[in-house]
């Protein structure tokens, strides 16, 4: 019952008032109990976690599997599922951040609760544009965690972050697409457990609609010709168990009933899968960041760690950081919050900027608060003594995770451009009642031009001229 | 009525969905008036209250004096004031945000709506902490904007951020005090409209207890032995009518009674005088970042200025800067609502954090960003072409105004720093559930000390060494 | 004699050893002297200066007219000049850029030498391209400082650092050129020094070839039709007494003698103009940084500015921010005499790419460190009570004149990827070598691609593929 | 000869003319031999290194052998070696700083020539400090690469920044020191051609003068109770062969013949260590930067990389990019060759400041230029596809190596405020001449204290007061 839940102890006494105020019983209790989760099962657990992988490699570790079990059993499962999606917990999008934060402490405490990346998209997306039969076969084991899936758009041989790129090819032979062609990232087949591969493909390349040459379509795991060349590093980490594969498509057929809501409508989908999806990752970086914290909080209060003497964090230099950092977490993660609430009340189109805005301002900026973390620890900062050099790569990925930021940014400008006329025809009113001002006052004369919008192309002047 | 209120268009439509649903109907039509007010009578006019300043200079432009009048006659006057003091319209702290920020459009605008600094500091200063008599005799004409006054409390000669310094000196002789000393800043004695000097002396200094040496008077402004020697430009703007006077007091008496709360009782006043005083200058910022923008997209826009035949604005690193200010504006104007909703949620006192936040935050990011909006000019970015110049300055100064930004991190940081104890003790609990979990899975030989928690002194780590 | 000469003392100590090396006696008794003419004539009187200044508004102060007299006795007058020009003391551009930071400590220090902008540049322009009969008229008297000159080339209605887009109208009639237009920047009227304007003008608009649209003439200071609107300020300083007008053509007829070498050839000169000339602002930026970063020094080591009763150069913070500018300024220091021991050694063509480094770098991190020093001083540090803040305007306005920063680096990016053909054939060699290297260690099967080069367009591989 | 050797192409292209002019004809050949080696021999081997160490694991690649032997045949061993070594080929630390550059470009290519770190710093502490014994039996088998070293000083327990703090505890036992502790980094023992460790150990603890408490000793790897837990990795990578393990001493027994120059002269020698070798790091970071730079450069011209149809280097944001980290990459290098310059000139104890000038700057800068040219390759940047990753590591790894910036920044800001009092008696001349002209201009009344001394505490001043 919320009635015995402290608001003013972790996990919500960093929360602003405004995002408490919201916070409904139910998500109190949930947010409560995924706290309770992490701190209990997944933080103290995180170098026996890590032991298994170094053992286990491309396979999922039992940790892993058992932690998984008992958080489905306590009803911590598929939290991030929106409320209109059936076996959704109700969550709304703010709930779910507060969730998502403290799930992000630990790298892999997501997916624990079946929570992680590229799972929750690809979830959403069956769940939204996937026909029945395809729900039943793909969506409903998904979400019962029987297996997993992968997500597969990016190529090497093309600039992917513009997607109308994209070139594996996929053509119709009888019943059955043939898919040719190479995809980076998205999984490893050696992980059995992933099943499924949502791949992005060409299908009608002479389309002369670019938005409309694509189609998403349903890769099963085991397809003959579906090979792996080798995984891909991420600054030096495979990322096992999960991974970051090089893929081969040789002749791979696939009945061309794998392929959703219809061909060419590959765009339509991603648009669709652009929703919350997106910004989970920023959201467990607000608790990442607040980890790094904690850590750097630790070394400089350290009393082993005395140079000249002086504890780390009783130097002016250091105080002024550990401030900095503070300062900045609490700004992002009022950014990430307001944008979950932005789409619960607009909903995810509308949310576009809001989203934008996360994607582009936060791994940055975690990015960056990580390695000053790092730097507190001096050399062994950047070794395997604390998690923080996985956490900063981490956040480092996410910078180039669905697009480099310059991209984001560059969308994000030229929306506003558009913008501008709008501005323009506020500034030409100011411009007509500064004149009429001018006049009133008989100043005409005597101030001449001394008007920021005489040196501005407003049409009101342009006319003047 | 706030059902004719429109709150997809300004000054709405900036607004964050938690912002908007926290704003009653009489804030809405507040806003509103405040967003008509300042977009008709305001903006429209700044060069001709520039003009009018340059004419006659230490006196209260006529304009001004008008618009006063009217914006009294409108309602739109101590929006500031909290609901709890007389007189006040009773917006909350987010509300008047909402407000503050239109204001902030242009730097004179606040001052239309007896809303400026330092009168809304005095304002609640007097309310709170003046006896009736003062009250009558300063408050009141101060609330009506009969007269103005000023805040005096640094000098040339100590280290003004520790207030403890001041030195000013004030000494009981008879039924008077005597005070002598230096004080810059705070309004001009030219300016005959200010007729009131809020001071701060040392009246103890011998008193064992340095926040006990120090007491705030009522200093009225044709005191003899008050002087002015000259005024103190700001990055070269002279900041007239209002000025930042060097003052010497030679022997100027004020009788006892001029004394606030009692002798040796100021910093318990000025601790109380840094509530949402303290950000009216960050939420007025967030107006002046936004309306800087608006040159910038207008510039960017700007058919007449074309290098190399092309709009500034289709620069690809011009579209990235217009979103990067855009981004940025927007996540400050979080950091500021989310200050002023603290406060009214949770009080002045435990709004210090986020009030440090906005203040450490804002204005040096505002600075940077109308920098930026300003090279958007070239060369005529820095002239009087356009009001970037006095709006850059304005943010600059507000980074030192208050004592500079590195004072005010590095008590955040002590705070926080404080604060690590209690950060141990979770993680003393981490690192004991790791050790069970080791033991557990029979790990503990096979993995020795990979766990972060043994290289940070934990005091379970301690312990066990 | 250089005998005598300490070079272990100031103005030497900081020297790096190479630039020492390559100082010739004469060259480091030059030094010395404008180091001594600085330290006891320039430096001591700058608030005097400023005084004159503020009282003798748009004319030479007395003082800068005594000084510049008694310095053209002491030998100390066009050090600036080009070995090869009549008249030269012969100093080499590196041993110049000693001078020129040296008069950097105090902005019009470099007047006192006839060393300063835009006399420098309008002397080397007139020296290198005026005919023998202008060259008695005009540049005669500037090198003995009889009168002054501008330079006109920004105009208020177009983008000026594409100056393909200048318009100012010149038309020939008769033996005279009419010219019509608006000027911006580049001396005022008033100041009756000013005899002469170099002014670019629109010639030939319809020229297919649009650098050959321009031509560069002399118009004399009293030319009937010659109007001044007012002065332009520079972030709120006004530069009195050479300032910064708006200037109207209306109808100005100079005689067709007074183009120089000859109509649509403005710019060849232009490019000509942007020698040694264009640095120079660099080098004295230097020795501002130098003095903001001696305020900053002493303000740090203030014994009665104490907080929390510590010198302000006890903090860590701001020991590590002393270091910090210290590092900087040196580094700068370091680039813009590379820059001008490269023109020295390769002509200023050659240094085009080493003088685009110092005008982008230098300004901007000077501004900033400037910026940094004035915080040190809290409040006050934006006051007049040090000249910090007309520093950091210097050095700001550096940063937009002869164009903003932006275009430059523009200009920087676009030279430096036509050279990344030379790049990618070196890379093509690599390849090759590797591919040699698998197949000599039998590990093509087992490597495939892993090989950088494979991920890039080296022409090698597309052929390949 | 030198004679056939052409300045104007690489690797001398990019030398600034200053350091072109300072080369030696033996020292260009060298350069050019440098240059051959590493453009024929290194970067195009730099999969096939990787691919062996993936194989080999902890022994030297058959591949490295191969090409030091080679080499050394070549007469491209030892090249840093001063030339007042035996053995030495004689360039000076300028000449060194451009072959170090070339190594640079391929992180194990110093290796090939023997000029790798720890290697260079052990070899130059050997020839500085240790007996004819000690050399014959170390020094020599180093300087033909018979068998390599290791550099052990800090340890896990203790800041080991500040080096009085090195606790690893050595006793006399009659003949004999018994080392017990721990260290890290510095090797692995599983690399059997590292024969020797430089120990730093502390023998003396209660010295009451903290610089004498330790001792510099040899311990042969084979040394009974030396024993390696693990490897550090170091952002994931585990830098094999070499390493960075971390150590623990059980009882380790050494000959007291073994200490170096003596007991307690630990500092005394890490004092002398810490010359050249400490910035062959930078200089190596500089060729780093350079080809991170290349590969921007090929990626923003790739043809098959074209997001919105657009080359990325047509993109003028992504211009702006390379200028920046074309122009930052040279500055630095200005920064680096200064400081070889210093050393030579001055030696290396006046070379401190410009050592850690290098140290301070270039490391975080490369870092920082590194990082954005992975961002050029979007998700691919940081994957093994390019060495970037790796290449950032060693960047971000050399920010911390040898004590954090901070430490550093630390040392000089004090250095530099200890030399405030004399730029504090410059400023009292001032003060004094401003004095002496105010009062024969007469304007002592009228100006007062207009007068930036006046608000400093310069003692002329105080006396006054």
């Amino acid at each position: 019952m919320s009635s015995t839940i402290d608001t003013t102890a972790p996990p919500f006494e960093h929360l602003p008032p405004w995002v408490l105020s919201k916070l409904r019983p139910i998500a109190l209790e949930k947010i409560q109990a995924v706290h309770d989760w992490v701190e209990t099962e997944c933080i103290p657990a995180d170098s026996i976690m890590r032991a298994q992988i170094a053992k286990h490699r491309w396979q999922m570790p039992p940790l892993m599997r058992e932690l998984r079990e008992k958080a489905k059993a306590h009803g911590l499962f598929n939290l991030f599922l929106p409320h209109h999606f059936p076996g959704s917990p109700g969550l709304t999008n703010l709930e779910y951040a507060c969730c998502a934060e403290i799930m992000g402490r630990v790298y892999w405490a997501a997916q624990t609760m079946n929570c992680h990346a590229p799972e929750t998209g690809n979830i959403e997306l069956l769940a939204k544009y996937a026909n029945e039969e395809q729900k039943a076969c793909w969506l409903q084991p998904l979400l019962t965690g029987e297996f997993s899936s992968a997500y597969s758009m990016t190529e090497p041989d093309v600039a992917s972050s513009d997607a109308t790129n994209i070139s594996l090819r996929m053509e119709k032979v009888g019943d059955e697409y043939v898919l040719n062609g190479r995809k980076i990232f998205g999984g490893v087949l050696w992980n059995q457990d992933i099943k499924l591969y949502i791949v992005m493909a060409c299908s009608d390349p002479t389309n002369p609609n670019p938005w409309r040459r694509h189609s998403m379509v349903l890769v099963p795991s085991d397809t003959p010709g579906l090979r792996i060349k080798r995984n891909l590093s991420i600054m030096g980490y495979d990322h096992a168990p999960d991974g970051h594969g090089e893929f081969v498509y040789t002749d791979v057929r696939i009945p061309a009933t794998n392929v959703i809501l219809g061909p060419g409508r590959a765009f339509e989908i991603a648009q669709g899968r652009l929703g919350p999806g997106r910004i989970h990752h920023c959201m467990r970086l607000i608790g990442q960041a607040e980890l790094a914290y904690e850590y750097a909080l630790l070394r400089a209060t350290d009393t082993r760690k005395t140079p000249r003497g002086r504890l780390i964090g009783s130097f002016d230099s250091n105080i002024e950081r550990v401030a900095q950092i503070r300062l900045e977490i609490d700004a992002l993660r009022l950014v990430v919050f307001n944008a979950a609430d932005t789409m619960d009340a607009r909903g995810n189109k509308a949310g576009r900027y809001v989203i934008a805005q996360s994607k582009i301002l936060v791994p940055e900026a975690v990015a960056r608060m990580i390695d000053e973390c790092m730097q507190f620890f001096g050399g062994q900062g950047l070794t395997q003594h604390t998690p923080l050099p996985e956490m900063w790569t981490y956040a480092r990925f996410v910078r180039v995770a669905d697009g480099p930021d310059a991209a984001h940014r560059h969308q994000v400008g030229r929306d506003q451009l558009k913008g501008a006329e709008k501005v323009r025809g506020r500034h030409e009113r100011y411009y007509r009642l500064a004149q009429e001002l001018k006049r009133r006052f008989g100043l005409e004369e005597e101030m001449g031009d001394e008007c920021v919008w005489e040196y501005l192309d407003v049409s009101a002047i342009s006319s003047k001229l």
